[in-house]
């Protein structure tokens, strides 16, 4: 018996027998040829046959996971119908009189190299990662070997791999794959986010030798602590199964409060809410009992498509999302597009730092054009619901008057044309600095304000949360972050209107005690956290949870002196 | 007569003739030959005068500018002797049987378009137009053309040039050039830059066609204005030629500013400091009355080499520093390095968000090796003036605790190995938002604070102000960082401690009432500014600008306010 450490990337634990999703052998030996267009020939072939079966993969993913998931695969698509790399090719066979993997081989690790020599810049990780999963899948045509096939697995196990690539995990049969341990990734890598998304409890990251791991070794993978234990003794085995029994009680238990209202132990009613990112995340936020959406995030119409969405696409993805929630409280926040989620198709020049530059609500000012589409849909979308809306990354009031007058303007426009319009709340995302310090000059402006504490911490603590060498900066117990977090709320309350909150700070168990304390009106989270937010809620006096506020504010200049104080008052109550 | 518009990029006016800087014709058309190896022997007699003349270039640039002015020529002489760039040439040469003019296109163009597709990241874009530079010269020797010499001027002009490369301006004769037009950049590139170190006004970014101005065409400079007047109707040349004698004036006028304390109109003494970048600049903060220095930037030990100063090199560049300002108080800060500062002998990975990465103390405390040893050649130093050290970027408490104890360790080595070590006074750069808003938690642990505005500004505003779609968000007077600032300044006074600024801000005529109301105690600028300042500050009455500042800080909500505010109590001065 060996445990191992690894990160926890994906909730729940497993027990069954690996499964190696080796990687087959690729080998080939560069040799000349005669006829370089017989050559050109096998070489199409290869790509035809690569091409068709990527489709397949897409299709089976669009309708398995959806489509953003099967966004990966016709990127796959486009590279092999690249025609710069496939003349390239050509010439090298042409002109050195090389076999196809030879040729193939060499000018996409010329690429490669280029990529990951230039840059740690995420976007072109992805595509350099991408080039490197297309040219596997054309050399095993080339070669005639048969890529591993995760589709085949027809038993219960846990996949021990290197890393995943998007290929592989689209081929997964869920009721199979019990587990993931992979070498590579953190909690944001596309493994990590893929397991999530299945619901497969997941180690990344693993610290430890897989090589270690036979085929058919008893593996048990604990996804809430990042331990993964290899052929374990019995009595390890009977306190696993004690856990997962565990596990699914508390899951079973927190269920309960799924169509409760949330309420504290002396009577108060915090909003728990739900973020989602694409109408399909609709069903988990109702399922776990969400009170409204907090945050609905519309890239995705933009991030999906090879060009911008249609007012009508928009229309009626919005009211869909607000018919759906039946009269609850829905809040959709204007695209934010930029930073790090770019869109190939608008053709921005990338930039030294895109979480400082153009993005969100300076692209929509700067491109009135496309923020106006949206409006309008938004607004058409309005007399279907419950309709707030709000601008992200405001750093100045004239950004925000700016899009409140764009946005009257075309209010009057559809009043004028007769088309129904429903009353929206406006709000604003506080994410820059600038907002929160000037929040109480905001506030006259808008209905409501939600903090943004994902980017709010990273600006605060001036640390790229991606960044793994600055990432023990990302805090957000940090006494700075937290006094910048009240100020705001006390500015809403002073002001009159109500302080909502859409960050994953929202969703954390230590946080929450907290933000509670401050007053925030709402917690918008992943769908995932809110019944045990809501079991975590019933336990707090609102009273109590005041004082930890005013302490965490006044007293504490680390973080670690805000957890001690979190679990010094909930061991008081 | 025709009137322009461009940046206003180096202070001052110039009448004189145009000279042209043009672009001699190097175009070529590609053939085969017959001998590969006859070939690439011409390509490398090119490569080898080229580096001979860029040595003789390095060498008068070291001599006349300085060593970080001739750095980049370092970097084209690298280029030259790259082995991975020459072979692949060579490789062209003889797989394609092509002329050497052809095979340099090929590959340096293909490295270029990969640089410029890829990222505007400042590092890489520098990268390409080095590759240009050094590719022009390298085409001058095959085709036997000239490249324009601008050694050659040998009359008083003002040069006209769509770019200026670090070659053109290294051999400007600076008797002779009066004054610069050029197409591109911006206040921070390198033709603005190099124009301000030679003090030649200059307008950059220019706003109309290069190709109007012929050669010996008069032309007028405004670098105060960005104006640029083409053939001046003779009353225009009367009236630039008052311009020029009132100019002259009032430099002469403030220089008798000189030596005189700073004295506000009702008695108060905030101290006027100057920021320096090389022990080279000590000259001009000295003549221009500098109180003291208040930031002393040590990154040039570390950028204008190929490896690490030791910590010989660094105690004498410190003790020359601290003996040249006679017991006026210097405030060194430990390395900035990474950000945009990027040490190539050191390795770092290239980072998705720099500004938001690891940099300054985050990579001191990362390498505590590099980090001890300036700590041990600033405590050397300190024996022999009046030495302040202050960290920069910190963050949290724990990091300035952290850093605090590493200083005393390598104080408590040096006295018990009996090495002569003075008092220092600790301090931190508060340029990270987070260290803003718990000043008063900081300030228990320090002697004195200095506000960082260049980079405070930046995370505040979540811009980044070298990017150009964002930098309208680079905003000083944004209300919110006037509060910010506000709430340091407070914070320190409240702890009994000095509040002093370095960043651009405290050099800034319409900040300065603002921040003496404040109650600032120290303002540290460029050198060129400090004359200026103190003529302002003896008009202002410290009770007035109290007032004004109150003002700003709880009634402005927009950047246009504040300025309105300040002019009204200048006004009312």
């Amino acid at each position: 018996m060996t445990t191992y450490k690894g990160i926890a990337a994906s909730d729940g634990i497993a027990i069954a027998s690996a499964f190696r999703l080796t990687e087959p052998d690729l080998s080939f030996k560069k040799h000349s040829i005669d006829d370089p267009d017989r050559e050109i020939r096998r070489f199409h072939d290869a790509i035809d046959i690569s091409k068709e079966e990527l489709l397949t993969i897409q299709q089976r993913t669009l309708e398995d996971l959806g489509r953003h998931e099967a966004e990966v695969f016709k990127a796959h698509i486009a590279i092999l119908s690249d025609p710069e790399l496939l003349t390239r090719i050509e010439t090298v066979i042409r002109r050195e009189h090389v076999n196809a993997e030879a040729a193939l081989g060499e000018v996409t690790d010329s690429y490669i190299k280029i990529f990951n020599s230039m840059t740690d810049n995420d976007y072109i990780r992805q595509r350099s990662s991408d080039i490197n999963d297309v040219t596997k899948r054309v050399l095993s045509h080339l070669l005639g070997v048969k890529l591993t096939d995760p589709a085949l697995i027809n038993r219960r196990v846990i996949i021990i791999a290197h890393d995943l690539t998007p290929s592989n995990t689209a081929q997964f049969v869920p009721n199979y794959v019990k587990g993931i341990v992979s070498d590579m990734g953190g909690r944001t890598s596309h493994s990590a986010i893929m397991s999530r998304t299945l619901e497969i409890p997941a180690v990344v990251g693993f610290k430890g030798s897989l090589a270690e791991i036979k085929n058919g070794d008893t593996v048990i993978v604990d996804g809430l602590t990042g331990n993964v234990i290899v052929n374990p003794r019995q009595d390890e085995i009977k306190q696993y199964q004690d856990k997962i029994k565990k596990y699914r009680n508390r899951k079973n238990q927190l269920s309960s409060f799924k169509n409760q209202t949330t309420t504290s132990s002396d009577g108060k009613h915090p909003i728990l809410a739900a973020n989602i990112g694409t109408p399909d995340d609709l069903t988990a936020a109702i399922e776990n009992g969400a009170e409204g959406i907090g945050l609905f995030r519309t890239e995705f119409l933009y991030m999906d498509s090879d060009q911008l969405p249609t007012e009508d696409e928009q229309f009626s993805a919005y009211k869909d999302v607000l018919q759906k929630m039946k009269g609850k409280p829905v809040i959709m926040r204007t695209a934010d597009i930029g930073g790090d989620k770019d869109l190939p198709y608008l053709d921005t020049p990338k930039e030294a730092n895109p979480f400082l530059g153009y993005r969100a609500i300076r692209m929509s000012l700067d491109r009135t054009d496309i923020f106006k589409v949206q409006l309008r849909a938004l607004l058409r979308a309005s007399a279907f619901g419950d309709l707030s809306v709000m601008f992200p990354m405001i750093t100045t009031i004239n950004e925000l008057k700016r899009a409140k007058n764009i946005l009257e303007q075309q209010r009057q426009q559809l009043i004028s044309a007769d088309v129904a319009v429903g009353h929206i709340k406006i709000g604003i995302m506080v994410e820059v600095p600038a907002a929160a310090i000037l929040a109480d000059q905001f506030a006259n402006e808008v209905d409501f304000m939600s903090i943004g504490t994902n980017d709010l911490i990273q600006y605060v603590m001036a640390a790229d949360r991606g960044n793994k060498r600055v990432s023990y900066l990302y805090q957000p117990y940090n006494p700075a972050v937290l006094r910048l977090i009240k100020s705001i709320i006390d500015a809403c309350h002073e002001n009159g209107i109500p302080a909502y909150m859409c960050g994953e700070m929202a969703g954390d168990q230590t946080a929450i005690p907290i933000l509670f304390g401050m007053g925030l009106n709402e917690f918008s989270m992943s769908a995932t956290s809110i019944l045990k937010s809501r079991a975590l809620i019933k336990g707090l006096d609102s009273r109590e949870m005041v004082t930890l506020a005013n302490r965490t504010v006044s007293l504490a200049s680390t973080s670690e002196q805000v957890v001690h104080y979190v679990h010094q008052a909930l061991e008081a109550e």
